[in-house]
């Protein structure tokens, strides 16, 4: 399952709306073979791996990260597949939430004869799939909050310079950490600032994940990087209902995407934005700042994972903070995470936290 | 050598103004003897090593972490009685910057004909004797900046709130740090708001640090815990020309010490503080803030180490800071530190920040 688990994290990133799964066949202990979901969903990861062991996979054992899934969708479900090649036993680590399968799978391939385990390696196998549980149970997607910091977490001196607080080796792992979403998000405010691309460079990766920025009036630099590179790769602009006509017009004449998004007095509603996006399909949203987005989701609980680049030096109260106002009361009230995992990258500390 | 070290480890905080230094007597690859300062700095670790290997010693090697001492201090000089107990070799890690010694520790073994290898795990040794050193060369003692922050930087609530923002484990970790240290320093407003005792409890410690406050205008709790126990536990007050005779007279009646150091228009002088501490004999000072003295430090390029207790929380940028303004303009002349390690400290993470 663990070797499952490590196929199926290659697919993240690259597979929305569907689960990146991972699939090991293994008889007499030989893996037979091996799969992953394909890049843009299919064929899915039973499908390949059965494809690689052939007529061999008779009598063999399944090691699947998500229950097969038992539905006709753009593809015939993989249940009827592992009943046809007759593999002797599925070992899953989770039941798919989805309503289609929910157990129907397990179900379906136990009433063949084939014996079934369930829950191996669940807790892994839900780290990993987070953002299709998410999108499924929560209709949302999964957010990773990133930030580069310096120690006392500031982003910018009090001039406002910021690049760069992190070195090389850390931007380097950010690339990756984008290209294993779906989706990379920005607030307005650090479009304007940063002009930046949004786009995965230097890893020889083809595979770009949606630009999003949340940008409430659309008040976005007309011909900036994000403007000019919107055909090349998706870009979508979130904004409220108050984003001009004018502006409206531009952004969809350079091929960006529009989704309008209801808006609350502090501006526009996280969980609006997310509950949009997870429409879409969307699984996992990469959200790299600013201050007062990182704020908002913060805010509204919504930040499953925190990825925190810390550089050694010292910026000061008078630098920029991070994470805009939280108008806490009470540290009890404060939003809560739960330490994962330390890295080095280079001189600078990467920290994972996780909401659960 | 290692071993040494391990043994020097142990009089961290208790030994100043002397180096904590450690000592293995090894023949035939037994171990025969092993020392290390003793509170209060004597006996020294060769003394102590000496002892327990009594006539054995004959022919043995010596290993320490610093160079024997050559002059008649409080005791006699280390390298008398190493030549006296007729070791073959000596083995040390560093020279002993204190004039006194210099390298004449090595050169009077030598000429005894006693064999001698230095600058073994020069490093280590080094890292671990910094508050000696620094005090010898540089005439002040070694800076341990401790800081609790949320994620973002922050040690208080919009509404001040701050306890606790660290659990437990992290506090017993801040406890044990204090005690390998000689001294722990606060600023004037910390001691106001949190009115703390600054002792090391829970550990089964008896040996307590000095503790200072630097007070300008020694504006401080008349009664509150520290003014209590300064007949109990050393209480040394930093201020400057302007206190009061009042205050000055209230504080020396209850058993403080008075510092009087020259200051700035920003207020007291940190770099002639730690001066004037140097002079005191103090080798390793544990800062624990607030934000105004730690921005002072890390301006004047004064913190040698940076222990950061990061809690998984986020407070925004209306929450107190934990660093106070820095007035950088660039990124460039940020203070900068390197990452020395991470531990988890229950839910906490503890990074260790370098100066070198």
């Amino acid at each position: 399952m663990a070797h499952a688990l490590g196929l199926a994290r290659r697919g993240l990133g690259r597979v929305w709306p569907n689960p990146a799964v991972g699939c090991v066949i293994v008889k007499e202990g030989r893996v037979l073979g091996r799969g992953w979901t394909q890049p843009g969903g299919r064929p899915h990861a039973e499908t390949v791996a059965l494809a690689e062991a052939g007529a061999a996979a008779r009598g063999a054992t399944v090691y699947v990260s998500l229950e097969p899934c038992a539905h006709h969708g753009k593809t015939p479900p993989c249940v009827e597949a592992l009943i046809a090649a007759g593999v002797a036993r599925v070992v899953s680590a989770l039941e798919d939430p989805d309503a289609r399968v929910a157990g129907r799978g397990h179900a379906m391939l136990r009433a063949a004869g084939t014996a079934i385990t369930t829950g191996v390696m669940a807790a892994e196998a839900a780290a990993l799939q987070k953002g299709f549980l998410n999108r499924v149970r929560l209709g949302r997607p999964m957010v990773t909050l990133k930030l580069a910091t310096s120690l006392d977490g500031r982003i910018a001196t009090a001039s406002g310079e910021s690049q760069w607080i992190t070195g090389p080796e850390a931007r380097a792992k950010v690339h990756a950490m984008r290209a294993a979403h779906d989706a990379v998000l920005v607030g307005a405010g650090t479009a304007r600032v940063d002009d930046p691309t949004l786009t995965v460079r230097g890893l020889g990766v083809t595979h770009q994940p949606v630009r999003i920025v949340a940008a409430r009036t659309l008040d976005l630099p007309a011909d900036g990087n994000l403007a000019r590179t919107a055909r090349e790769v998706p870009l979508w602009l979130l904004h409220g209902p108050v984003a001009p006509e004018a502006r409206r017009a531009h952004w969809a004449s350079v091929g960006a995407r529009l989704i309008e998004c209801a808006e609350t007095p502090d501006g526009l509603d996280p969980a609006v934005m997310l509950a949009t996006l997870g429409l879409t399909g969307l699984t996992r949203v990469f959200c790299e700042g600013g201050g007062q987005l990182a704020a908002a989701l913060l805010k509204a609980d919504l930040v499953d994972e925190l990825a925190l680049f810390s550089a050694g030096l010292a910026l000061g109260a008078d630098g920029r903070a991070a994470i805009g106002g939280l108008g806490l009361a009470r540290l009890a009230s404060a939003p809560r995470l739960r330490l994962v995992s330390t890295s080095a990258h280079g001189p600078d500390l990467l920290s994972l936290w996780s909401r659960d």
